[in-house]
């Protein structure tokens, strides 16, 4: 059976409406699901009316270390069009609609490196970019990983890499995790990873 | 004299465009500056057509951790509309054209909580969401900051707190830090701390 901690929700951490220190005046909805993009005329504390564009708060993203049988990490490469780059990240991917938390990290460890896990470790989530949205990203660390075959969506370029978690650190130490979520998925493992006598 | 690392530029990382495994067919702009959304069609290395949207890549925004004379750390609490909440943050904010990060970085810690900063370290950089932006955050330590009255932007909503790092740092491993780039830029942060016998 899979360990699962719940305490997970963000909601107890959201300011109630009638608390609001800003008034939304009008909201139109720029973008359509799943990347939903609203722009906002509120008027703030100070009087001021302005335009606010961000996205709506909400789970949006799972991410996922797989730590394998024999200790190692389990990440990708992967291109991404917006940096025109490919970068280092974790197994990661978006919430879908009813999906569970679990469910959607299991679902993201089988298709993006064909991993499935004995054991599933909640991390703490974190908003990526409070000043432009309100998502939400959820990480996790999952133990006693084994592979199979990777069953990427048509549109995702990924290489799996199964690495030594000393090296993995020394990577994330160097700098050369740029990729934010997937850094901070990290650094937030480490002390588990430790505990357990991994690293 | 400030110390810099300027090893930051993000130009050696990103794949020359004739490398490009998508191809860019059409974009056209959804937003106006300063947020700039594009929204492209490509044609990926599969030959399916798709729309992206996305930021463009791009130094955005600089991050600062700021330590007092007496050791402690200065951060914020933030209201943030996309998110509806007031969330811990470290001092920070959107370089502005034509500026050095490190000048907007001295700029942000001067206007969110009156601080100057005796001695700068460059933290690496990193991408807060490469699947929907090509956004790159530039975090830094301040050392040796002295405090006057705090000059925020008339529809900032901003607290200061002055913490003791242990407790700064038990707030982060507890997961209280919401806010990902400030998690991330603490995380960072540590191992330069400790080296300095502050933490």
């Amino acid at each position: 059976m899979p360990e699962f901690s719940p305490q997970r929700s963000f909601q107890p951490l959201l300011v109630p409406d009638e608390q609001q220190p800003w008034q939304t005046l009008s909201s139109q909805q720029l973008s359509p699901a799943p990347h939903v993009l609203l722009r906002d005329t509120v008027l703030t504390g100070h009087g001021t009316q302005l335009a606010y564009t961000y996205r709506p708060r909400g789970p949006v993203a799972v991410f996922v270390l797989p730590i394998t049988l024999g200790g190692e990490a389990v990440l990708i490469r992967q291109y991404r069009y917006p940096l025109r780059a490919w970068v280092w990240e974790v197994p990661a991917g978006g919430v879908e609609s009813g999906e569970e938390l679990l469910g959607s990290a299991a679902r993201e460890l089988h298709e993006e490196v064909g991993g499935s896990a004995a054991q599933w470790l909640a991390l703490p989530a974190f908003y990526p970019q409070p000043s432009v949205s309100g998502a939400a990203f959820y990480p996790f660390v999952a133990f006693g990983v084994t592979l199979q075959k990777a069953q990427p969506e048509a549109d995702e370029l990924i290489e799996r890499h199964v690495l030594p978690l000393s090296e993995t650190y020394r990577m994330l130490d160097a700098g050369e995790i740029l990729a934010g979520p997937s850094a901070l998925t990290l650094y937030q493992a480490r002390v588990h990873l430790q505990a357990r006598g991994l690293l």
